[in-house]
């Protein structure tokens, strides 16, 4: 495989097509507005003027984008990649997406030919950056294989999860276990600072033991230097807690704390704050 | 500094005092149950019949007891360690206790001519084994630094934290962390066995991902072995959350996300499960 259209330029889109393209594949990308895409195709990528146009004659067709609506339309519509992409096609949407959707996904390409994967990742934009993202991919496991090098491009940690749809479930159980955690840690530091602790002191000390965790050790000192600017928007995490408090739901769980966590993001977002980064939360306890 | 005081043989202390006979000190212990120290005892500690006995003509005493009322009761009967040290000596609590009792200790200890600290430890039983603990000490800086190698015999990251009770400020605000992010990884882990993810594969997935912990690396594997037996105490975890809690509210502090973890704990210690480890916390969510 070489030629691949990669759709949904953002933040960590970018990251991972440069990355691609560190690995000689071929990338061509589309975006709503090409001027925030500059700066990839002045380093390689070949511009599209539509989705349509990005996944005919690819390879592969990659798509990272903001919510289910959006992968729905990028895959289901006319000028969508389903209707468009040749036969043989493997189609990867690397959104943090429903299961669900993942399986219709799976379902409607296979009947045109086509091979859809979930593979949505985790990591963040230093990961994507880097090129150690988690890559968490559900679809069968011979696509799976065929896939591989490309996640390899962009990430270290790629785990095969299961039948279409499990990697969206993977990656809901990974969003389930940062939700408890980032509201930890971020108690932890309020408390900290309101009786009087030194937060950087304190960090040295427990970061490495019970306590630790990645949003302690890369997500508190954003909050400490006062950069709430998103590396994750707090948006789009409510919009992944949704799904896997709906999921859970649907399998007859109820997980309290996720719930709550949700609603006091979504409180956040309410007061216009869901484009700030999810370290944001500590805005909730500073009222 | 070479002749120790040492009360509070539990599950830590065990490995807290073989940890200081190994660096050449000599650990005189009191237990309220000799039978249950014996191992200790053929290893070389000196047994005392007393509180008293274990505090007169020590160079240093520790304790790491239950509850703060232990602590009160081992601090400040007739027969307990300030009415019976001598001047001069170091008394350290290692307890997690409350930041109050911690600096009335200080005081009392203080017109006596003894030295208080609060040195409360995080690193659990596996800590304790391999010397590794953290230790947050609250107190004066020079008695800091004079009990400097004790700690080092039991710890790595030894951290100074400011006057007295500020060591179970830091020690708070870890549990803190911890009550998020066990809540975290537990849902994690219910999500992933009840949508049919394999959580093994999972774990190797996320485990070093944005949603990595220590309670994720160390507890989860306890919960899928079944093994739901103390390294930590799920009674002791509740009696530090709640003074967290406490703190937190005197401090003009509500945590959301610790009030509710305590409060689902509290149910399992009703129903009994209190002498369960922390990751019993799993239980809530099978029923």
């Amino acid at each position: 495989m070489k030629r691949i259209g990669f759709i949904g330029v953002g933040i960590m889109g970018k990251s991972m097509v440069r990355n691609l393209m560190k690995q000689g594949y071929e990338v061509s990308i589309y975006a709503r507005t090409k001027e925030k895409v500059v700066d990839v195709l002045e380093e390689g990528a070949i511009w599209c003027d539509s989705i349509a146009e990005c996944s005919k004659g690819q390879d592969a067709v990659l798509t990272i984008v903001g919510y289910p609506k959006d992968v729905e339309e990028v895959y289901f519509a006319e000028t969508g990649i389903l209707a468009n992409a040749n036969p043989g096609t493997y189609v990867i949407d690397m959104t943090t997406s429903t299961p669900k959707l993942a399986a219709k996904i799976y379902e409607t390409a296979k009947e045109k030919g086509i091979i859809a994967l979930d593979a949505p990742v985790t990591g963040g934009d230093t990961g994507a950056k880097a090129g150690t993202l988690a890559i968490l991919v559900g679809s069968d496991k011979d696509a799976f294989d065929a896939c591989h090098p490309i996640f390899e491009a962009m990430g270290k940690n790629i785990v095969y999860m299961g039948h279409a749809g499990m990697g969206q479930h993977a990656k809901m159980a990974n969003q389930i276990a940062i939700a408890g955690t980032i509201a930890g840690v971020t108690e932890c530091l309020v408390y900290a600072k309101n009786v009087g602790l030194d937060p950087q002191t304190l960090l040295g000390a427990i970061s490495t033991g019970a306590a630790g965790s990645f949003q302690m050790t890369n997500v508190v000192p954003r909050v400490l230097d006062g950069d709430l600017a998103p590396g994750f928007f707090m948006k789009h995490f409510i919009k992944d807690m949704a799904i896997a408090s709906e999921e859970a739901k649907d399998h007859n769980t109820t997980l309290d704390i996720l719930d709550h966590v949700l609603a006091i993001y979504k409180e956040l977002e309410e007061k216009g704050l869901g484009d700030l980064g999810t370290q944001g939360l500590i805005k909730h306890y500073e009222e």
